[in-house]
């Protein structure tokens, strides 16, 4: 059985299923009428870099290496002066796949380090069409490069210069390059008649949001709402694709995201968290809890829900599960299997643990949440208005100092309470026994953990992406600075 | 044809259909499956009695004289010290369908007023069972009367003494009462073959919060949720029996709220506004915004979805334009026929009017509001923990002083910006033209406007349900204290 992974930015409440005012993802409802529709689905981190390391590897970021140390709790990532990057020493679902007969291919934004050791397709990918980094420019190339886009293991241009995007209308036609990269690989394994791997991570809903002509203009949503609309119609006709080709019975697709929405973006190039606290960059539901839908024609009962805690490190085990293979014995994997939950719907009883960098910030299991760490953002950074959570302040929850309550986490009832707004009190039993039940959990996690060796620690002007491989080819080198390694500043 | 109303205190954000996370909603879910689920859907107050005077009579409460004039921009209602109710003057919808032969029966809250005059088999209803009133209490009899529950013209009990609330459980078996009231009706104009009215109005999710005992710990959500989870069930065996009788082709029923949920009493006894601003009480679209499905097999395609403004006003002329009868020509009306817009999809340009008392708040058209006054409540309401917007706060916009922007009103793209936090700029273009336009039709709205006689004005404790009609025979009938009417305290 094929898998296939949509990963983009979005948040839990982008879509009409999960109550997007507009219902503009008639593609992705449809998905979801088709499949299953989990509501208390996870991304490993609040921060893109590190949820795609943990989706790829199976574990947290806290082991992969995907995270910092130069400051606490703060959300780290690859931009183009990051040296580090994914180690040789983790295993990727690819790789793994690979011993399966698959060929595997990502479309999209890679994010687990630019470097030559870093590259997917020594990462186990077979095909590779897009960009290392986010999209972020246009740069000048004596001061900065702009972001390349590869094709396998050359970069075939650069975004702004070879790849167009319009930042005043928001015009660029990549989703439609990518759109089609994904038709073209799956006609060619149906043709070949081999299992296939396909992570398509999509950059259009992240700043700078962008979207094709064609749909610029057609959402109530702003520039926002269109680049949802080509991503929902796209999704629509890979999927339509998989039915016509007659693979869809064996292709395994789940669509999800690598952090909640932006929303210091918003309202123009950000989304919604629907009825969630804050968004991107914290811990509160907003930042990690994001829609997830699994579609499988003839095996997932149609319409169905899952209250199932999951996460996207699930999608490597699931992943590997229908590939018929083990995870790796030798690490700690983070992930489950998900299959018995979406085929015989059981529900398997797991906590989520919520990091920020290299802390534990907060942990939930079954309906309980509790928080060990709060912080949303210094005073300082947000006295220059940046603002992870717009319009929702909520007294001593979101923080702008980061507060400890590891002896008295804060607790909430995410049923009765999913917007994080009314901590249980500290005398009732019922915060008692969650709390026994909770700590309980973080302290056995955390003395069982061997942290990773953190790679998002030194940056360097060196290491940018002044001469990809490739770029003699199309005189698009760039001559790099002098090296000079120095800390990453992580402000948040 | 038939037609049946389910109006209740529920949140935009509790249904399944709208986004609830514990999506615990199967039946209604599957109402909008097989109707059509209306997102900009709106009540005429943020507040129970004016709403529901509205959608009787397909009037603004300004009209209607649901409002009061005590002070400025208060939300008023009919406690049961109020001297007022609905005018003889105002022509309801039972009345009228009346002339087409229908059998009006209304289940539940009344709330038009509790004096004689008020009574609503005076106003055209054939049947009533249920409270003229909240179910507040239980009230000490030599203070204040518990409300009594009628059958019809006389009362057959009251709220707490002959028809339990458990307050520490939270269990009552009244929706079950009501359920079989509904039932039974339906069973009964069936069989004669007449065409009915049927407003199911019941108060299970409104504070204090109740449920069944086969429902209590049932939901997520605790006990608020246990309620919906009940009224879901309910909602789904009556559209059952209509279509087991082999009458759903020939009744339209809708679903929608009085107002929006009550943050005030969450979390245990509020629902939730999904990604809207406030709740009850105000006019940000948590206040006004309403949950909306239309059910009719046979004629509404299943699965429709409209962007359609619409209001509980319409609900009046749609019900009139459903028996072959023609509003009222001698006033204004309010409400607009929707049946263009669920049987062809035709949408209307209308703005809605949000008002508070006797101000109009905001207008909205198309995708744009304007508030013209802002106000959540008072710095000294606040103080004492009374918060109509519980962890959002909106930097000029939830203002706890009411603020007038009548030459310079705040502007929302609610589709950019459902949750309205971030106000257009008054120098944009895109301001000029809309504000224009909207300030326009609310300059033309209020030149014409004709306010009714304030009936919300006056209270007095001897008006109080002391001696209901029947009271003889149960021997419930308690002593009025001597008339002494005052004007009435409205602190919000």
């Amino acid at each position: 059985t094929s898998s296939g992974v949509f990963l983009l930015q979005m948040g839990w409440g982008d879509l009409g299923a999960f109550g997007e005012p507009s219902k503009e993802t008639p593609n992705l409802d449809q998905m979801a009428a088709e499949g299953m529709l989990f509501l208390d689905f996870y991304t490993a981190s609040p921060l893109c870099s590190p949820s795609r390391a943990a989706l790829l590897t199976g574990r947290l970021p806290v082991r992969n290496g995907f995270y910092t140390t130069n400051g606490h709790a703060r959300n780290a990532y690859t931009p183009q002066d990051i040296v580090g990057g994914i180690p040789d020493s983790e295993l990727l679902l690819p790789e793994l796949l690979k011993k399966a007969g698959y060929t595997n291919k990502i479309i999209g934004k890679w994010h687990l380090g630019h470097r030559p050791q870093f590259h997917p397709l020594r990462h186990g990918f077979d095909e590779w069409f897009g960009s290392p980094n986010c999209h972020f420019g246009p740069y000048n190339s004596t001061e900065r490069p702009n972001i390349p886009v590869y094709r396998d293991w050359q970069m075939v241009g650069r975004y702004y210069e070879d790849f167009k995007i319009d930042l005043k209308t928001g015009e660029a036609n990549l989703t439609q390059l990518y759109l089609q990269e994904a038709l073209d690989f799956i006609s060619k394994q149906q043709a070949s008649q081999q299992p296939f791997f396909l992570y398509w991570a999509i950059d259009a809903t992240h700043a700078p949001v962008y979207a094709s002509k064609q749909f610029l203009g057609t959402s109530q949503r702003g520039l926002y709402g269109d680049a949802v609309r080509e991503i929902d119609d796209s999704v629509g006709k890979i999927l339509k694709h998989l039915q016509q080709l007659g693979i869809s019975e064996n292709t395994f697709v789940f669509f999800t995201s690598d952090n909640g929405a932006a929303l210091i973006s918003a309202p123009k190039q950000g989304g919604s968290n629907g009825p969630f606290l804050c968004g991107k960059q914290t811990t509160f539901e907003g930042g990690m809890r994001e829609p997830a839908i699994a579609w499988w024609p003839g095996h997932i009962p149609a319409g169905g829900v899952s209250h199932q805690l999951g996460s996207v490190m699930d999608l490597f085990s699931t992943s590997l599960s229908l590939a018929g293979l083990q995870p790796p014995s030798d690490r700690q994997i983070d992930g489950i299997d998900l299959l018995p939950v979406i085929l015989q719907g059981k529900l398997i009883d797991r906590p989520i643990f919520y990091y920020r960098g290299n802390e534990l910030m907060a942990v939930r299991a079954g309906l309980y949440k509790a928080h060990y760490w709060t912080w949303s953002n210094s005073w300082e950074e947000h006295s220059k208005g940046i603002d992870f959570c717009p319009g929702q302040s909520v007294a001593g929850v979101t923080t702008h100092t980061q507060e400890e309550h590891t002896y008295l986490p804060l607790l909430f009832h995410l049923g009765r309470d999913p917007g994080e707004k009314y901590p249980l009190s500290f005398a009732s039993e019922e915060y008692q026994r969650a709390v026994e039940h909770i700590s309980g959990l973080a302290q056995q996690h955390k003395a069982t953990l061997v942290p990773g060796q953190p790679q998002l620690n030194v940056c360097d002007q060196a290491v940018m992406n002044w001469a990809p491989p490739g770029c003699e080819k199309l005189g698009k080198c760039l001559k790099a600075p002098e090296s000079d390694p120095k800390k990453c500043s992580w402000p948040h």
